[in-house]
């Protein structure tokens, strides 16, 4: 079992904690210190030993920062988090505050006189400390980059993670390293580059061929990478999680040095070397800059071409979303089939990882499956434990998000299910959801719009009730790799050009607190359109994911005769895709469940 | 009658005045002149002594600029005019540019090996003189400001219009000229700029609670203003516009110089002065700093206060549609009574001025009436003239886009009629597009969106089937100012934040060349919404057009449920608000056309 249920969060820790640091903040004359969920290399899943926000203060959310100061600690936590964060930390030592509204500089001015504030430059990006520079400015008070102060006082703080490297097979990258590496280097010497350096795990696992296993859920690894500007790469990383398989794989223009050698190395490279403020450590920028070595802020050049899937990488992710699919609907059977009532959440967590174990293919969950029924439902980001586990109770919803890492493929899914009947209100709103899902779907567009401009789609048949949801409608997806993925999103900031290849989730919902949550989600891939009408250059989706939506939750009449006939077409081809792989008392539940509305 | 029906093109002048003005570059040193079809306003509608690029090539369109240089003369025009500038110009003499997919700045590059092109700076805004600057940055070629070129060859170029100035009433201004005065200037005072430079007439007509006769459709009056941080204003003009019950009706606080004394004015002012550097003229910043004036760039103060109408210009909107909409439905039941073939586009638009003057209250057309039968409804911008008149014949589709300056409100309508039957495909076509017109009118929306964010639901149904329109969804409209007014839009490029007062319009379209086009428009005002559903704050717009579209070419099967209950919904209240106001006929007319679909 991938998945645990315990409840990490021990709010009885966090006084001793904040106490000793605090000391330790004294000690070399700082007045406070940030304290970031962050790792060096910004991932959302974290190693053990970069949990320093969680065995600060208790928090487990994927997102947030701590900054202690002498009066007043403050738990910076986006509105996901809200009430997760109030159960989890010492509310008497602690003080929750909402973000992004309140900025970290603003809240420093507020909390403090003057002095200096301290930070670890490898946790936080350029653009991060610049943003609370600015907003200090002229106010007294200071950054200064220091040691990490929590790492001085974590006696038992674990190593960092020592997962096995392995080779990612060429059929399945698409392209091999070398093609990778020439195609950006020669990109660098059209900008004038002399080198790139790659802090992102997900940027050097897609560029080298390569998987990792040192955090959960993600299989990247742990390490920095310099792209030189005729295509060599130097590696810096741990040489124990590289065995001869791998080494192999890796071809002698791929040096792989100690994790200590990194900062030696950037000082010995040729200038201009291109590093990504919004993703590289400030440490990085100011080491070069302490070097001498002429400073080129642009992309991480391995952030578009590892967005655009090449065709390789887009028949992995199609074989793994029928599996996938067919893993999920012998679990939607299963399901229908237990007696109301007696399964718990946890329990629909198990059957459904049963599931997935049982294609022999699972490699790893790509997260930890969000499964709320009733009330739970509508906590977005909700991860049951053993403290929160509930009766899935009859006349009432499920929502059940969930995904795997295939090594062909990554896969995320939403879907919402009846339980006996859960009443016209809640199919209602799922039908809007739903016709915010299919008009994604179907939609086709010019060329050069972004996410921004099609969320509304997503939005419309909620909006026009007076309902809304407060995230956005799709993240961008890796192959094998992280589960969000940059830089393309469907969501109101999102000006970054849809190109093909470019996965993305379509997940829209709502949430009805205290009552009940709906999530539709698909991943779906931009490409071109198919030729029609007055043949305009278009892009479209492709629906990467088949798995049936409940036709108990529909409302029929509210759909256009066009929205009926994709979601026809869409469970014809849904049935069509899993049937052979089904069990047969899966195959006669999937007829049923896709028989034309 | 308004509208004139004879063609001013022609192209024969083309030749020698092109000549004659090359003589003159020549005896200036310049490689070539810039002739944009701009005014010193920057209006829609120009005067006859500024119709220099129509002068100059022929072309008559309401957007472009020629380029001359010593061996090619290129005439750039947007999509809407490809086809009517090579029937307007002398081929052998301009060449049409594609504009702006071909910038000016990289076509004078590749048609020009060094020297200088010159420009008159009180035709161009300084953004639009950065941006070509910019292009030709290191190619030897440099941009001069000098007198304007096309002046010093044109003999008998018009004097500058008198048109009479004459009170816009502060019950239908809805705010007072005193008031509007008082809050600006303590926007610039808080922006702790000292005056701000007004250079667009419907700002100042805006300002001043006036309005003018210098152009046709729009009246406004031609002038510059300084608007002073204490509330002063400084109105530059010609005192021959204005009678005794105008000058009454400006307090003291507005003192009425001659345009000859604006630059002197300048030289006098303290800074920082504020200009709009996207519609002032150069000339104006240049003048302040070569004065040693600090300039402020920024917002016309008057454009984002103009565009968010009050509640008294609201209810002259709302009372003028209702008028406008009567004259409207007694034109479209005339219009149906008569033996089919037995009328041409000209017939058509006399008509309907006509229907529109018994009112007794039409000041003016608020543009020229695009009456457009069968394939002339595909040009996007049609104006019928004697030559290209054509008869509305039977079995296909007649396109009117239409509106009317009334003293208390400006109208803008475009209806699509079915003239017997046009068949199945054009109706199809005709559905989607009002799909769209629904979808804008339909939707509510969280504050802070743009019209950008909402474009897209304008095309959706078009777009699914490989289908679009190539211009923009929709346009400001002003209230008795001019019909095309910033900064609002509902388009891919607009980025202003949509808030309660503006006025736009809905217009989604599909033109196929040479068969048929299809256009349809209400204006709409957003406005807080009614809440319903979570209580969500948010923005929905009110539709102030009353007119019914033609149920002929709806195909009801396409329409969704919610879609066709909106429509039966406004036909419902077409009737109900203008039956009373109707000749018995069009009354009766009007029932059968509003019954549910």
């Amino acid at each position: 079992m991938f998945q645990s249920f315990e409840s990490h969060a021990d709010p009885a820790q966090g006084g001793p904690r904040l106490a000793a640091l605090r000391d330790r903040l004294v000690a070399e004359g700082l007045q406070g210190f940030v304290v970031p969920r962050a790792d060096v290399h910004q991932g959302e899943y974290v190693a053990a030993r970069d949990e320093r926000l969680q065995w600060l203060t208790g928090f487990t959310g994927s997102a947030g920062f701590c900054i202690v100061l002498p009066g007043i600690a403050g738990v910076f936590i986006d509105g996901r988090y809200r009430v997760q964060v109030k159960a989890q930390v010492d509310l008497d030592r602690f003080t929750p505050v909402p973000w992004p509204e309140v900025k970290p500089g603003d809240w420093i001015k507020e909390h403090l006189a003057g002095g200096e504030v301290g930070f670890d430059p490898w946790l936080h990006t350029a653009d991060e400390i610049a943003k609370i520079e600015a907003a200090l400015s002229g106010s007294g008070i200071g950054l200064r980059a220091c040691s990490n102060m929590v790492d001085a006082i974590w006696a038992d703080q674990p190593a960092p993670p020592l997962g096995a490297a392995f080779a990612h097979p060429d059929e399945l990258a698409g392209e091999t390293s070398v093609a990778k590496r020439h195609r950006l280097a020669a990109e660098l010497r059209a900008s004038g580059h002399r080198a790139a350096v790659i802090t992102l795990p997900d940027s050097l696992c897609w560029l080298l061929n390569i998987r990792g296993a040192d955090v959960p859920r993600n299989p990247i690894l742990h390490g920095f990478a310099v792209l030189h500007d005729d295509g060599r790469v130097t590696l810096y990383a741990e040489a124990a999680k590289f065995d001869d398989r791998v080494r192999a794989h890796l071809d002698e223009h791929v040096s792989l040095r100690p994790p200590a050698a990194f900062v030696p190395g950037l000082h010995t490279l040729q200038g201009p070397v291109r590093v990504d403020r919004t993703t590289a450590p400030l440490a990085v920028g100011r080491e070069l800059e302490e070097a001498g070595i002429d400073v080129a802020w642009g992309d991480d050049p391995c952030r578009l071409p590892k967005a655009c899937k090449n065709a390789g990488e887009l028949a992995g992710m199609r074989e793994a979303h029928i599996r996938d699919g067919a893993a999920m609907v012998e679990f939607l059977c299963w399901l229908e089939a237990q007696p109301k009532g007696s399964l718990t959440e946890i329990d629909v967590v198990r059957g459904l990882e049963g599931f997935r174990r049982a294609t022999n293919a699972l490699h790893d969950i790509s997260f930890d499956t969000i499964c709320g029924a009733g009330p739970n439902g509508a906590i977005m980001h909700y991860r049951v434990t053993e403290g929160s586990n509930r009766p899935v109770q009859d006349n009432e919803i499920l929502l059940v998000d969930s995904g795997a890492q295939y090594v062909d493929g990554t896969t995320d899914i939403t879907r919402t299910i009846a339980i006996g009947d859960p009443g016209d209100e809640a199919r209602l709103c799922y039908t809007r959801v739903l016709q915010g899902m299919i008009a994604i779907s179907r939609v086709r567009f010019p060329k050069g719009l972004a996410g921004r401009d099609l969320d509304p789609l997503a939005r419309f048949a909620l909006w026009v009730e007076g309902q809304d949801f407060d995230h956005g409608t799709g993240h961008g997806v890796g192959a094998f790799l992280s589960v969000h993925e940059g830089p393309q999103r469907i969501s109101r900031i999102s000006e970054i050009p849809l190109q093909p290849g470019m996965i993305l989730s379509n997940e829209p919902g709502y949430y009805r607190e205290g009552a009940f949550g709906i999530r539709l989600e698909n991943l779906i891939v931009v490409g071109p359109a198919v030729p029609l009408g007055d043949l305009r250059d278009q892009y479209s989706f492709e629906t990467l994911t088949f798995v049936p939506f409940d036709r108990r939750m529909i409302k029929r009449e509210l759909l256009s005769l066009a929205e009926r006939s994709w979601l026809d077409r869409y469970h014809a081809e849904v049935e069509e895709k899993l049937a052979p792989r089904l069990s047969k008392e899966a195959r006669e539940w999937l007829k049923a469940a896709c028989a034309p509305l």
